[in-house]
């Protein structure tokens, strides 16, 4: 049987642009004699819908569009992700459904049995697990057909009570389909591999696995769509990162892996650029602005965003005030024009002096503190905001997930923005990524990289005056935050008490400051955002 | 049988105050000779923890403090709400547990069956569904014992396949107890009663319930715990919006309700008072700052937090431009005096000059629009914070939910604030509320709630020419929002079409400045915020 895999972009509600693409899809494997097409989960609404799914319109669109595709469906059959209504009056109204079409009719709907409803997942808020397990017979194949988690129920102690695959090898399948909304993270392809290689082994099936690509605000979908033989092999491999289609012959099996690896920091690399196309894209925008300190964050975050959207769409703005050094913005400038990036310079002193006088009556004689600095960012956040509203821009936020997890930042300052690019990369990470593209080419300058961190926000300010030193202090956030370990988990791995329990509170007391953060591109395991979700009134270890 | 009733405020993750209040009520009721006394749902920890249940150590926490509680159960069984781990290794690792506590030791443990996974609900992100029912013996009652959402399962299309009381009635049980954390919205209280009434009268037992008082961040527990005879009538009610205690005997009961019926919108007072209170109490905060423009929203916004923080820790600032009206600062300073309020004037005149001049050479002759409104907001949100830097304040906000929903207000402007009082209200909504506050006593001035609604950014502004009348707009929203009706349903109800496109899709292309608004105070049964979750990218109405 020959077998299309179509790995695509979607866009969260946009009907008419999925269809199109799916359409034209269908249209390139029926040229190529295939008999079967398999889409994603959930292509025809794209992932996650979240409550776009509680307004039944939405749901109709989709048995709509399905209908509409069906119609195309002559000499050749569909696999395709979609809502669907739940008609035995039941559980949930909804059920994360496959279609199977076959000759313009849906032949089958295969409901999803295992939800995930955890870190970024919440299906269980809208669907009804799948609870009959049958298998499709289609041209001499067997076909187990199933939806993402339910191939995942692996942990020693299995988060759900059924295995689906335990259920339906019972009916003596030939062929296993796995479709899937799997977003990335820096550990979840190797992962992702080789669960799906352990179940082709175990149930001695052939897999065929189609994910998404393409960013949804803060999710990346990496695709990495794949087909593995009945022993576990990895046979076939689709891109990463891009939109791919492939045409597999089940009866000739031929071996066309990605023969590129990439390492953790070159997939990293790659999920923020698209991360950042898409969320520009998908919104209808084009041109980001974004302010450049001079500083290693947002040096990361210009390259990537060149990368993204082109040089002639960005616009670094440099904000120098009393307290930026000269070699900032001489590292500023060098980096605009080695992106050969147009820039701008907007000395701040006026809009913080006209602040200055107008709250010198209400601070009379008190010391100047954090409420001087935080001003200064703000009237960054300020002048950079009104460049968007006046011309059009997306503004970049540039904070990383250190500075995130510690509030070590100014709310309505440097955390403004329409998207967080580096929020999910450590300070240690950032440092990581700058390496490697100046590897590829010599683009931030030396100077910012090896200098130390600084807010220059008052004379002679380091981050270290303030935190541990980001080596020490990423270490344990990361137990904290990814790792969900307590501080006396972590003292107890040898990290330095005080430290310990001074970052993990600090993390806590400043859940108020990241509920008003834009949304960050998502690369970690447990990244700030939807995934993570905190009291804000809590009191634990505070 | 003596049953204490105790219903309390706790503080999410606060464990030794938790503890405190619950001993403290144990030994009230011991002192009265009480068999029992009921706590709430997740007492032991407040509700909701969301992920601090992800800490392993969190939930220890939770069982020493049974533990601790436990050992002050000499001559009293306890009922108490907490996580409890799930040892059978499959499945969620939690369970969300109620406690019987008898002797100094833990008798029983029953699990919750029905997880609400909606709406601001995501207990199936944490916790497994209970499928063992068993009823507790003592002195002479037979315990149905079931936590909140056990008894929720009463719809035409119900939500879950298990009812729990369908087969702990196979036990033949004397008494039903539920333990609670439902929190307040307008429509619940009557809801709420209904179907534990009809629970009382399906199933011919008496039915003690107990339910959460107090505010977390954005929710707010109005409690309203009740003793239900067999025949479903309420026998006693415990208060609204306070803390209560009440102890009943089964063998003689006496009727003892609230006498004072609250309306909607009075019951909507006391919430969003209670919900101020405790969002400062709990973070240990107790001075609020807010601009007051004159205008109705921060008016109200004003009354609201004078009644829960008192009027010597709320200090109004009146922040005049060029466009503001004299009659709109003299309603302003009224209102201040009216209150009783220090209040402060600060012209933001200059600096909104320095961001005109700053801004000039890259503006040029570009002519003044939205950006320069945008400006004016983010100066008093600047001064605003600089105030809350320097002093110590929260900064309240005072936007309401049309504005919220239709992205009428400026991001780090008028979007600022450590809580949204209002934003959970319609802006017909909030007049409602402005009349209730001057039928007590006329604080709000006559010319506040005349006076057409403007933000004043620009000469002779009024909302009316960039929105439709409140009145028309509201009314709409509320089917978009609170019904989940699409478009076309809405226009079927008789709107005007071009109006109901134009507002659906302004609440959609909004969601990018709603993810960045602060936790709003939820008194609808849909509020902005934990509750509803939109994609920042969809496509969908646009």
């Amino acid at each position: 049987m020959k077998i299309a895999v179509s790995q695509l972009n979607y866009h969260t509600g946009n009907f008419a642009e999925n269809i199109t693409k799916i359409k034209h899809s269908i249209t390139k494997a029926k040229k190529e004699n295939s008999d079967l097409i398999v889409f994603a989960e959930m292509a025809i609404c794209g992932y996650p819908p979240r409550d776009f799914l509680q307004y039944n319109d939405f749901v109709e669109k989709c048995q709509h569009s399905i209908l509409e595709i069906a119609a195309e469906c002559k000499d050749i059959a569909v696999i395709i992700g979609s809502p669907s209504f739940n008609k035995t009056k039941k559980g949930k109204k909804l059920y994360n459904s496959a279609f199977f079409i076959e000759n313009g009719k849906i032949k089958a709907i295969v409901n999803k049995t295992l939800l995930p409803t955890y870190d970024i997942f919440d299906e269980y808020r809208y669907f009804e697990p799948n609870d009959v397990f049958n298998i499709i017979e289609y041209k001499g194949e067997k076909i187990a057909l199933t939806i993402c988690e339910d191939l995942w129920n692996v942990d020693k102690h299995p988060l759900y009570k059924v295995t689906p695959m335990d259920e339906l090898v019972k009916l003596s399948p030939t062929l296993l389909i796995n479709i899937a909304a799997s977003p990335y993270n820096y550990e979840q392809n190797k992962i992702r591999k080789e669960i799906l290689c352990n179940n082709a082994k175990e149930y001695k099936l052939p897999l065929v696995y189609v994910n998404h690509v393409g960013a949804q605000s803060e999710l990346i979908f990496d695709g990495g769509s794949m087909v593995i033989d009945n022993k576990g092999n990895i046979i076939n491999e689709l891109k990463y990162f891009e939109e791919d289609f492939l045409i597999i012959d089940t009866a000739k099996p031929a071996i066309d892996v990605n023969k590129k690896k990439y390492s953790q920091i070159e997939s990293i690399h790659n999920a923020l650029v698209l991360g950042i196309k898409d969320y520009f894209g998908k919104l209808g925008f084009n041109k980001a602005i974004l302010g450049l300190s001079g500083g290693i964050d947002s040096a990361v975050t210009i390259v990537l965003a060149v990368k993204a959207l082109g040089k002639e769409n960005v616009l670094p703005v440099l904000l120098p005030s009393r307290y930026s050094s000269d070699h900032s913005v001489n590292d500023a400038v060098k980096l605009a024009e080695n992106l050969g990036c147009k820039y701008e310079v907007i000395n701040i002193e006026e809009a913080f002096n006209g602040f200055e006088n107008t709250l010198k009556p209400l601070f009379a004689d008190r010391p100047t503190d954090l409420t001087e600095e935080n001003i200064q960012a703000r009237v960054r956040a300020v002048i950079l905001m009104a460049l968007t509203n006046k011309f059009g821009y997306i503004l970049l936020n540039t904070s990383n997930k250190s500075e995130a997890a510690v509030g070590y930042g100014t709310l309505y300052g440097d955390m403004c923005g329409g998207i967080s690019v580096i929020g999910d990369l450590y300070k240690t990470q950032v440092y990581e990524l700058a390496r490697l593209i100046n590897k590829e080419k010599h683009i931030i300058p030396k100077n910012t990289i090896i200098k130390p961190p600084s807010a220059e926000l008052r004379p002679e300010q380091k981050d270290s005056d303030s935190l541990p030193e980001y080596e020490i202090l990423d270490k344990n956030l990361y137990q904290y935050i990814e790792m969900s370990k307590s501080p006396d988990d972590i003292i107890a791995m040898g990290f330095d008490k005080e430290i310990v329990y001074k970052s993990c509170r600090l993390v806590n007391i400043s859940e108020y400051k990241r509920h008003q953060s834009p949304p960050i591109l998502r690369v970690s395991p447990k990244a700030f955002g939807m995934g993570r979700r905190m009291p804000i009134v809590g009191k634990y270890l505070l």
